[in-house]
């Protein structure tokens, strides 16, 4: 391995509209972290919220931050007591690490724990920076047919496993997807994987129900164009990923008897729920926040090429350009996944 | 048993605010059929509805109709093709008989069949009259230490019964229930015989909270006084029994994380879901419609005395008098369940 | 449609080791009927066992049966209140038809109907014949992308469907399945369908875990020059399809915590369950029979090509030649499944 | 709260039949840890095993062992990062301390940790001693409607609780306990307390079979005088808490249709499965290993005194008087519960 530097450089936010790059300690792995070298990380439409916003709901940025919850990297340095992980091996991040102890940890949903400290959600930094440290659980290795980049996507495969797994997808399951961001695109392809036979994807982007298509969808509908409601889809479960109330309310009318409504997008304070039809369909809806057991089920997709996330990235900066990242969504309709690198200065 | 005559009294509802008594051939069993003699008959708010509005969502009275859907009575006489229950067996009627051979019916939710023909449900005549058939297999057997007008009262138990199960409450669980109407005096009995240790009930009828203290509810919030959020309380499970949009707004944002919401009120076009919340807790909510398989449940519960049925009757009234069963709710806030009685003309 | 006849074929059992093809009238459908013109029928184990001993257990063989449980075929007639299917749809039969009225059938496990009637089971005729009737509601419509004879083996796919659902098989699920005969052989390929990502077969076949390879399995076990245990293969999931006391018990030690077992072999009075492995890794074993709520599942896989089932299909017979499909698998190792055309004579 | 003395007394296993009392220092509790004043301790079946055979299964007791792993008591200390819990909070301990880092824990089923140090199995230390320490968050506060002596038993009772989970026990259920020793009538409360109408108990001991029935059991068969088949009874639920291959396979022959069977006690390294039985009622059979999440449940049945724990205590012998605790139940058939306390010598 090359040799492990005292200084990296790191990309902060110290306000809204003001990203910059500075030198800080390389940090020290405690007892059962491991040090991380930083690969590849996505971008996410979080971090560009923080950037515009600097806050999210009551998550409020109050010190500069490091933004950036989808990276991978490789195992350069362990703490004492780390014990599972080999100096060399590369690994994808789980960006959220639970108390372990709570009630909620020890039922299995460490997704909800309290005392979650998750990566790039203030006040925790996280991986816009050449190097991290992780409780060493939280690091799963990946195989060689997952590259860097797409082992960073993993993360949001892994919302895309928990929608599914919350939807009861199967083999012969009808889905519908509202919202064809690349959390929609990613749940299509969670969708087919787990056996869905029919995946149709909504949008107002005609290039974007393009890419859903090429990637597995069966069917789409432009609701810019066409009303969900005339499409005639009857599906069992809704996976909802654009975050637009109306949407959200629109996909509900869809669900037929017995069926799932799964609430992944954010955005909007309250969703209109019709409730003559939850109850004469007795639907069954649930929200959902980020993920647990989610990353060996998407290694395993992603590794036997089920699933393509390489497929999604469209853009690549270097840890100098990460404004660039956070900005060019908003500048170009083509864009679906930017990726830092951070190991470059401009990619 | 005494001899069934060729004509019975039936209480019919003509139109709005018109309900006259009329008299009818006694009907013939079909062949895996039974004939009932009706016992008593529990008069339930749908009732009213249909007798002050003429319709409730969908379902339109287009025709004279007979109201009531929750009876109780004795076995006269057999279809040719029955053969589970003898001649003066006392049974609770199922009121809804469904298909049983499409999709939701062979998965076990036939309270979901497309096909279903509920008791007093448009077009389908109800049991404010002496005798009524049934297809054997939901005339369920009562022992004799349930009354015949608690037997009755086993279709609102078996509203409870299944809020219960969706909800997943058992042992140790902390239920909210909003509205202590006869649905939610029965959902409290019903959530601390599925071993709730805390039931807290709201209403804003006083008289009505003291009432579930008495049947067991752990604590009560008037929310005319006292705000939800006030109360403190934190469930697990929210049982929405109030049919008001704002009560289950307030009180699904008291569920904690990981809760469930059984939405069991109707009342409203929309409830507005707090999005947020739902997210942050990953609230499941499911909406139900009526009931599939709770009778041997509610007969095991309301059998052995753990939930007394009894207690809710307030009013009696004979098959001349249903008019006036319907109405009495609205004259005095005192009333929880009026019972219709058949076999006499004014109770 | 071409005329319906009034006397027809028929294959049947008279005794063991006596099998004749004789005449009888073309049965009526009853009112919720179809009539359906055989198109073809899988020979199954249970079928050569009925031939060999006269008996499947309690099941006893004591007057003339036809046998035949996988056939498909083609609608030619309706009863009065048949509705949903149109003369001429090309259908797979699902060949067990439960009361739809016991507690089993209304709680969705119409399959543990004490009151089933199934094809080939004694005292109900088969469908080694030209013509059977069937309640209308388990003729199932199949796409033209599934051969008459692929439609037969949706019955042996089902009972794999049913294996992977009980063993909750899903993406990423290491399963091993004992046993590669057609059972066995169609588990796999179900299994990867269901997105197991490792599916290990065991046989002392050779030529049969070859076929298992070809299909999708990710790995073999030949048990009769390796043990299982020496595999070093720890599965999630267990489908035992060999029906072999023994080859159970050893798979059953190799299943890791928290593992499934699922039981769909028959074969030996009792299986040696071990104890201590059982409880510290808290596996789950369940037993399978038959099925419930599977066809949809299967017309799906097998439509779209994720399952090959025609691949398994290596002789086909007339209707006169019923015996010798009965016994072909026991004179030649490569038979797999045998398929009887009922509407030839000699295939 | 009286001082922490330096050292205390501590009763040992150092071979099989040899009991010795000795002293050792009170350890220091870690930081996340706090030291308990031991109050009671009940005494275990596996608890005799491990001091009449020195071992259970590969477990092995290689070096001086302290037994005891059913404790209450008080806090007395707490580590430097402990913080829930204040000095003085009486708990009950649940003495299994899991890795919560690996697959199994982050699953919720930390019962299934393969790095689990728990009390008095070796080679951990159990709670025959003045002191112990504790994970902070094992040590679960208890109101005082629970003893001591109750709370100690509250180990058992989550065994109870743990068995009736994983069996689906509720409102209705019909359940079949094997075994009339501590478990099983702790089992026997607890499927009361979930719901369950029918509880049917058996043993040989006639004595054990009473308190059954003064419990809650409402029915009991003495397998000495009468066979369970000719009981007639059909549970849903079949709970084995005896350990007795025979009774176990005689139980699960009396389950019905869907029936589900857990294996609680354990005993003989087979259980021979029925499977003609299995297969044609899909029963489900699951091994239990200790439990997870119980201590909640199992303190809201205790405390509201529906589950009676004190009942179950017969004999009280002091910490140096652990040798008689062990040996008692072999000499007098009256034994349920002998508990060791502690804080005295001779009791």
């Amino acid at each position: 391995m090359s040799e492990i530097p005292e200084a990296m450089k790191v990309s902060v936010l110290n306000g809204i509209h003001e990203v910059v790059t500075e030198e800080r300690a390389v940090p020290e792995p405690g007892p059962r972290e491991v040090l991380i070298r930083v690969g590849a990380v996505g971008t996410c439409g979080s971090d560009v919220h923080y950037y515009e916003h600097g806050r999210i709901g009551d998550h409020v940025v109050r010190a500069p931050l490091v933004l950036g919850h989808e990276p991978s990297g490789v195992v350069v340095a362990r703490g004492a007591e780390a014990r599972t992980l080999d100096i060399g091996t590369r690994v994808a991040i789980e960006p959220g690490v639970p108390c372990s102890v709570c009630a909620q940890c020890k039922a299995g949903r460490y997704n909800l724990c309290p005392d979650m400290r998750f990566f790039g959600t203030p006040p925790i930094d996280g991986a816009f920076c050449e190097y991290v440290v992780l409780r060493e659980d939280f690091a799963h290795p990946v195989p060689d047919s997952i590259s860097d980049e797409a082992a960073g996507l993993l993360e949001p495969l892994s919302v895309g496993v928990w929608a599914c797994r919350k939807g009861g997808v199967g083999p012969g399951s009808r889905v519908l997807i509202t919202g064809a961001g690349p959390i929609g695109l990613v749940a299509a392809q969670t969708a087919r994987a787990f056996g869905a036979s029919e995946v149709v994807v909504t949008d107002v982007n005609a290039q974007r129900l393009a890419v859903a298509s090429e990637l597995g969808a069966t069917g789409t509908v432009d609701v810019s164009a066409q009303t969900l409601a005339d499409s005639g889809f009857e599906p069992d479960v809704l996976l909802e990923c654009s975050g637009v109330p109306a949407a959200a309310g629109q996909g509900i009318r869809q669900v037929g008897r017995a069926g799932r409504v799964v609430l992944v997008g954010m955005g909007g304070d309250e969703i209109p729920l019709p409730l003559a039809h939850v109850q004469s369909c007795e639907l069954e809806l649930t929200g959902t926040f980020r993920y647990a057991n989610t990353w060996p089920t998407a290694i395993a997709l992603a590794g036997t090429g089920e699933i393509l996330l390489d497929r999604l990235i469209t853009h690549r900066f270097g840890l100098d350009e990460v404004e660039r990242a956070l900005t060019v969504a908003a500048r170009d309709p083509a864009v679906i996944k930017p990726v830092v690198l951070p190991q470059v200065a401009r990619a």
